[in-house]
């Protein structure tokens, strides 16, 4: 039973742990300076990081969810055990810091941070889930857990799809490895996206592009060295059409000689029976990169 | 994709469908006649089912939980879809018939029913778990999905691991596999299971004995034919030992001489990351037996 990294952090910050597939799953909690609020996220720890430092992957979970969700619903542990790859997956969003409009709408404040950094006001001073995701946490984890900072992976869910793709795409230094299941590909074109980068950010759509995908792969000026791309869409996605269009991202990728691999499939839903389904494959996916 | 069975149940009685692992997770309500109430359940059928009947394994979920607990945490479907099990997981008790007391308690009344048919008012209108899990629901279940009633398996958790050994000890003619994860063994014995036995049972403890299943095990005349037992329970349990006490289980299979097989697993505790970790034998112990 590996652990001994969530043992350094410290008891107090450490919720609770559970034995799982030869390693464990632990839930945590600290001061966040970036969110400037306490901060709960949790930890997979494989077998082999009692034995040393082991790759590490981020999941961004989509709109309602929490640090809990994937861990519990997403039957990773199993291949990440098997690979030897450690997980953490943030919480979606401040928490415990109300604010006049957070908890009104289910896509927008409270678990609907969309992994930006807020420019606008009341939001500007907690929702920075961009510089947290990217900074903060990794730096916390790279101290306190048997992680290899240098071979991080990213992947997500929805609107963690969309943080997945962003934040690998504006970081290729920091991300080896990034994949999607169901991604918001486009948020400027969709109401979820519109949504939510209007209200963070201002109306000013030129600075809503570095926090779109699609946009961003227009952008790039070479995909050299840049990680291959795996996203994962079920048809009977019920957000296909009006919030996910994966078709804009295959257009960008063409566009952009992107490496991506766009897996469609009949009978699957927005839910985590489909992420359970091909989980395994994301996380080999990333293996490839972070093992190589 | 398999379900044209959930099909067949109706789509008012159907109340969602989820493509998993080449097959469907499907949540179903019906008005049962056994807890005279609205009743729900979950339906896991593998692809196989898509081309005939399959054996079915019914899952009783513990104290807290309900149809969807198994169904999303436990990452049963990837094996079950291999091996082509339809996997069956009812509530844990009647729901949405108010009665004093159902819900003062998290281990008694509501998510509690304990998996007998109560005897003393005012349960014994509604409180009819034993009845609904082994007839009411398997019958339905073999008009509306394309299952094989003649091969049923059964398991369970904590309470529903206590169901699952006693259903099966009960009942060898409906089920020929059997196993628990961190069952309550001997109930007459635990805290659980005397409140529960004694509310819904009444006093008299003789008429307990039928839902202990270390008093099933031992009040065998032979254990010739008998499926074996599998039982995994985590050493990490906070209810190992005042609640638990797979000892006693395995000194009456001792004394019966019934086939059990007992592990115990150091660092896992009560909960599904400890579940999920050992899923896959299950379902092949079950296998075994099942698909012979």
């Amino acid at each position: 039973m590996s652990g001994k990294g969530a043992a350094a952090f410290g008891e107090s910050n450490t919720i609770s742990r559970h034995g799982a597939f030869g390693g464990a799953v632990s839930f945590h909690r600290h001061e966040a300076v970036e969110t400037a609020c306490a901060m709960r996220f949790s930890v997979f720890l494989p077998p082999q990081a009692a034995g040393g430092r082991v790759p590490v992957l981020y999941y961004l979970a989509g709109l309602t969810c929490n640090e809990e969700t994937f861990m519990i619903k997403a039957g990773a542990q199993r291949v990440a055990a098997e690979l030897g790859l450690a997980i953490v997956a943030p919480d979606t969003s401040p928490r415990g810091v109300p604010l006049p409009g957070d908890s009104e709408n289910w896509d927008f404040g409270v678990a609907a941070g969309f992994y930006v950094d807020a420019t606008v006001e009341p939001w500007s001073r907690h929702y920075r889930m961009y510089s947290y995701v990217t900074c903060e946490l990794p730096a916390l984890i790279a101290a306190h857990f048997p992680v290899d900072a240098d071979r991080q992976g990213i992947f997500g869910h929805s609107m963690g799809g969309h943080g997945a793709l962003t934040l690998a795409l504006k970081n290729p230094e920091l991300y080896r490895s990034v994949s999607a299941f169901a991604p918001i590909s486009a948020p400027m074109q969709c109401p979820w996206g519109q949504k939510a980068l209007a209200g963070y950010l201002g109306p000013d759509r030129d600075r809503w592009r570095a926090h779109d995908a699609c946009e961003l792969v227009r952008g790039l000026e070479t995909v050299a060295g840049r990680p291959p791309m795996l996203v994962d869409q079920g048809l009977s996605d019920p957000h296909l059409q009006k919030q996910l269009s994966p078709e804009r991202l295959e257009q960008a990728c063409a566009a952009s000689g992107y490496p991506l691999t766009l897996r469609r499939h009949a009978g699957y839903d927005h839910g985590y029976y489909f992420i359970s389904t091909f989980i395994e494959d994301h996380l080999r996916h990333h293996a490839r990169s972070l093992l190589a």
